[in-house]
């Protein structure tokens, strides 16, 4: 299950204590510390203490603990940061500057300027290229879930 | 468990039926569908078919399935749209388009062009700084563990 953990992972050497983090959390199968270069302060990184790569990779039986703790790390941050909402996000491979799966945890304010990932976006040209990648994706589905 | 749906939540009526979608999975406790709006094409969005506002509404018996399913759909996007990653996030209230808890999922590739929630970023000012909100967040989570 668990996945070799290089020696270079820098998530490991903190997960060992090799190098040092800030950490606001920690139980049998995951760590949370603050992300040394937040986007605001209080940003978090909740990983799981195992060497997984991404989210594709986390066993199902750690799934529910895992983001149980994501959940909790969402409140506390939230509290504790008095913030509007939060940002919870996983970068799986394409920027993921640290290949050992996490997910950040990053409070929000109303107009805090953060533009975000989700602009610009753009309408599907047209329905039949909608139906396409809806096909695609629903075949995909199932074949995972043979 | 199950907040009243409010008639007049998008996400609930495209639960319902009432509102079309262009569905890519489903099961007996979510649903997932295209973004009509997609940052790229293959932009799903994953809900609970029961109405709760963010992460922190989700009840605990929900999470492992619910995050399952997000795992699921992460692999067949990435698979369907022969994408070199993706991208998972949650907007909880702030940024949040639609009041009923959803997950993005994005399909990803190198170099193309998204600049993301993740910059600029900032480090800290200060070890007392850092250290202050360490003490806050670790705070939090003991008095939400109570």
């Amino acid at each position: 299950m668990v996945d070799s953990p290089s020696s270079s992972c820098l998530f490991c050497q903190i997960v060992r204590g090799d190098v040092a983090a800030l950490k606001v959390f920690e139980d049998e199968t995951s760590i949370a510390f603050l992300d040394h270069r937040p986007v605001f302060p209080g940003h978090c990184l909740l990983i799981p203490k195992a060497h997984f790569e991404t989210l594709a990779d986390l066993p199902t039986n750690l799934i529910g603990p895992f983001f149980q703790n994501a959940q909790l790390l969402a409140r506390a941050v939230e509290n504790a940061m008095e913030a509007h909402g939060t940002f919870v996000a996983m970068n799986n491979r394409v920027s993921q500057s640290v290949p050992h799966f996490h997910v950040h945890v990053v409070p929000r304010r109303r107009k805090d300027g953060l533009r975000g990932f989700f602009w610009p976006r753009y309408p599907y040209q047209s329905a039949e290229e909608a139906t396409a990648v809806q096909t695609s994706i629903s075949a995909a589905v199932s074949l995972l879930q043979r």
